[in-house]
């Protein structure tokens, strides 16, 4: 019999114990030993759930007992679910978390409190829900340089870019409509302002680099709420969908990572993944495109990855990181976003002249206007089609002309 | 200095000399130590290779060096790549391969071998090329039951397939375009016939059921040679692609495991994958569907995934096997395919009477027409949209008047 803990009770949490209890005979079956929940941590009670038993407010229960060598953590957030995971770490218990916001934030610290003490810090959940992706590029990719990663990774504002394409709502209707789906939270800032991307693609970013720690905050990042009906519009004539996808490039001139919508063509994977799916395409120098599809959130699509973690956890005891180490680097890891080249597909009002453009966007190669009707216009500046590759700087919102700025994929 | 010999110094094992020169220092860094390729072994020659100096004809200075802990073996075919392949493991050398005719044939036995002494047989590049499929299923989708997958797992195939959607050619016409671009081989009937999928479904299955081993060549099998124009345009009219689908199912009533062409809708994830990549979808009790695409062959991409795979037996020197032990499982691991429901397209001669349908296919549900024109019309039977369900024997093929059928995914 091997026992686990798990903290925080909440969906993911719940999720868990419910999947160990289902699969209970495969997991047996395949660890050679039962696999139990021996203890939820929780400062609520739980009386109509069947692990009701379980549920203790007392942290000693978890942290004391030498019969838990595993907890998971899905608290969520960084404050508790911090203070909880050093206190797992330090006694040598390996933590099995989805939690982004920890990984993202103090990720070097915990995984550096594993090392020191003999177990692991892993979270194959913490990006894409049940898709496998943190080890797969960890341990099957690992032959390769990754030059880009671009990835659909938040549930919630790719259901609200699906129903403004598919049934012409605008994003307020579209987010009150996640919000009675359960898809959106009542304060639904980190998925629409792109937090929540944004922390999902530092933590793959700092993978891609081999450990070397990409800072969440430090990225530039623009959410959905601009996104226009007018917009879907455009997208729908030139074939193509507007996802907001997170994006880390690895070049010669340097590596970038940011988030914002896109513009990508219905012919691209990518744009397979609709409503509440995430898609994340890797490429590496020898495998080329590879794409990873599923459910990115959800209570068993969540909770999947987490006992595949505790699994792993549990057939290797020692040391056996699921990522290269994360480490802060002396020197930048990131170039400035100002010296990466993306192609942008610009909505203005009409009354802005082609040469006003120009002068804006000195050196840039714009397709004088694509659409233009009511009032408004559209052009693409930038590498596209059969435009010149132009070097383009992204901060193009302090043209204050604009309407709606979106990125080409 | 890890040094390790590849067998076979064709297409593939040509990639891996080249991905471990390619990506030399990452590499190192990862592994804490240079990954160097010692010998390879070869009857053949190779004066204008940069890899010339390190090719050996002599087995010996590759099985009896110590020195050589790690050995891919890209020969290909279940001879003589068998025979070497048990003089390594014998030896305690760890072997990585991309060949699914060996797995999927000796997996059982060369498993047992590797166990017995205390090294691996490891295998990621056989199914899927670069695409990571065989460790994430076993290790990410662990908690879970896997309950289907249905995989386009020949690029040879797609390629075709995709010539007929598109450009409107026969079978014949595609296949001579593939064979010139070098994606189809001379003798083509591994690929066309459906052996090749058969192979890599036997993989997969076995590694759904937890090592059960599915025997290939006991299963249901149609390759796509019989494809038609006409075939592909009621497809378009359906707004489906015809893609050659490698399934395994395990429902209530037992597991099932074959290969046929299926119509798949345009709507469906799976048909993005055009050309010669390849996506397999994986359906898990606890996580729902999971894709993995990519290309599925082409040297430098396998070359990648047979790269991951040494490098992690370089990590983990030791037993850590990427599967679950195959074994020869006493009862039948399969059901009958005549069990499995399936729905499909029949295309008939337009003078097969409705009474005549009904009366060879007695009890199925059936929407007389879907298409008529130039003498000959289309069926469905078995479920599908509002069709009933019913039960179906695969087994259309003993209907005479059949001018093709294609299973509904």
């Amino acid at each position: 019999m091997k026992n686990i803990a798990i903290l925080g009770f909440g969906v993911v949490g719940c999720g868990v114990a419910e999947v160990i209890e289902m699969n209970k005979d495969r997991i047996a079956k395949r660890l050679g030993e039962e696999l139990a929940v021996k203890k939820i941590l929780d400062i609520r009670e739980f009386p109509e759930s069947p692990f009701a038993a379980l549920v203790t407010t007392k942290k000693e229960e978890v942290f004391e007992d030498p019969d838990i060598s595993v907890v998971v953590e899905t608290i969520g957030g960084a404050r508790i679910a911090y203070e909880y995971t050093k206190m797992a770490l330090s006694a040598g218990k390996t933590v099995v978390t989805s939690n982004k916001e920890l990984v993202s934030t103090h990720g070097v610290e915990l995984m550096k409190i594993a090392h020191d003490n003999h177990c692991n810090y892993i979270f194959e959940a913490a990006v894409g829900g049940g898709i496998p992706i943190i080890r797969p590029m960890h341990r099957c990719l690992a032959g390769n340089k990754i030059e880009r990663i671009a990835g659909i990774v938040n549930g919630t504002t790719n259901y609200i870019l699906t129903q403004m394409a598919e049934s012409g709502a605008d994003f307020d209707a579209a987010l009150k409509e996640a919000q009675s789906k359960g898809y959106a939270e009542a304060n639904p800032s980190a998925d629409i302002d792109g937090i929540d991307a944004q922390r999902k693609i530092s933590i793959l970013s700092t993978i891609a680099l081999d450990g070397a720690y990409v800072d969440p905050t430090k990225l530039f990042t623009v959410g959905i709420t601009s996104i226009t009906t007018k917009d879907m519009e455009y997208a729908k004539e030139m074939n193509a969908s507007i996802k907001l996808l997170a994006v880390f490039e690895n070049k010669e001139e340097g590596a970038f990572a940011f988030v914002a919508p896109h513009l990508v063509s219905k012919d691209h994977p990518l744009a397979c993944a609709n409503d509440v799916f995430n898609a994340i395409m890797v490429t590496g120098n020898a495998v080329g495109d590879v794409m990873f599809y599923g459910q990115g959130a959800g209570k068993l699509a969540t909770a999947s990855a987490v006992v595949g973690d505790v699994m792993d956890a549990v057939e290797h005891q020692s040391r056996n990181a699921h990522v290269a180490e994360w480490y802060e680097s002396e020197s930048p890891v990131l170039s400035p976003i100002e010296e990466h080249v993306v192609s942008v597909l610009l909505r203005l009002p009409s009354s802005v002249s082609d040469d006003a453009i120009a002068e804006a966007f000195p050196e840039i190669s714009c397709q004088p206007c694509v659409y233009e009707a009511e009032g408004e216009k559209a052009v693409i500046l930038g590498k596209n089609g059969d435009l010149n590759e132009a070097k383009l700087a992204i901060g193009l919102e302090s043209f204050d002309e604009i309407l709606s700025v979106i990125r080409i994929f």
